[in-house]
């Protein structure tokens, strides 16, 4: 990749971290606050990884391992460089999403060497299982972060798609069993986008 | 913001947090591999992140706590949302720059409760002084990624702004001192980039 004559190893890593940088190239559906484009995988992967920096201590079991949540969702998007992004409101793509993410993990997450590639593939398995604590406090800050964005774009994404607050209750509806204070953020975030006419009742 | 009735603690949280989306505006020189667009300073801060999680391994004096070097990195940028990027060629722009930033850390920093903001900003006082071992890895890798990604985008940036090999490697000189295998690696990709005639000798 750069030259022949450094060690096999860091030629692995340093061609999984190039081919990373695609993640800079998936769009989502939400918008970046003040402009008129939409964010990319990569930038949600920033903003979650500090939200749980500073939200972690919501979780009602704390402590847990908060560099745990942190490297989850660094790492949680990363098979959508070949899966591509499947909208969350989206049924229809939703059927084979595991067959396609399946095979994404295998084959990115394999660039690295073996321990590596395991560990990364361990913590994206966690994230999806949302079971143990962190995962499941990783899958409510991914939830919540794009609920803040269309909040803080008048909704623009959430009409564009014919989203309604049925919807997004729904979607977030587990982040009260993990954090109940994010659970009541939740609730007053839908309450006021309804009040303020960005999300149908 | 988002409501009345979220506790004081919390509200000040969402408020950092919606404020720093932020730095999904500032673009960087250096461009995303195969597209025309520059870098965001939060896709900057996302990759280094995830280098961070695989490269720790290779400093010298191993372990180091990874998880405040994953820390720094995700904050490192924020005070640009104020101060701007500074070119790090620009020797015009360096001159007022810590005054930019330090105020630019008051206020953004100042907007989380007192503890995280504190927190926050002690871990970027230390990445600024690039002293502890930490500090000093994630000083290294803010200089070793826009090397790759200015390797794998031909030298585009480096030619639309005349930089050379000395100025690169003058700007990478201490990372052989952090981890020896890094700065072979920075060496070997200087190289290369002269031999393809994406930089100047
Ligand atoms: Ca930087």
């Amino acid at each position: 990749l750069v030259g022949k004559t450094i060690n096999n190893r860091l030629e692995q890593q340093i061609c999984f971290l190039v081919e990373v940088d695609k993640l800079k190239t998936i769009y989502r559906k939400n918008y970046v606050i003040g402009t008129d484009r939409r964010e990319t995988d990569a930038e949600h992967s920033w903003h979650l990884a500090v939200m749980a920096m500073l939200l972690a201590e919501y979780v009602d079991d704390y402590p847990i391992d908060v560099f745990k949540v942190v490297k989850m969702l660094l790492i949680h998007d990363i098979v959508e460089i070949d899966a591509g992004d499947t909208y969350c409101f989206d049924q229809q793509a939703g059927v084979d999403k595991d067959v396609r993410e399946q095979a994404a993990a295998g084959r990115l997450f394999g660039l690295l060497p073996a321990d590596q590639s395991q560990e990364l593939r361990d913590l994206w398995e966690e994230f999806e299982q949302k079971q143990s604590p962190e995962a499941r406090l990783a899958d409510a800050l991914d939830r919540l972060q794009p609920l803040l964005l269309h909040y803080h774009t008048g909704g623009k994404s959430w009409q564009e798609n014919g989203i309604t607050s049925d919807k997004v209750r729904e979607r977030n509806k587990r982040t009260k069993d993990i954090a109940i204070e994010l659970g009541q953020l939740v609730e007053q975030v839908i309450q006021d986008s309804i009040a303020r006419g960005y999300l149908r009742k």
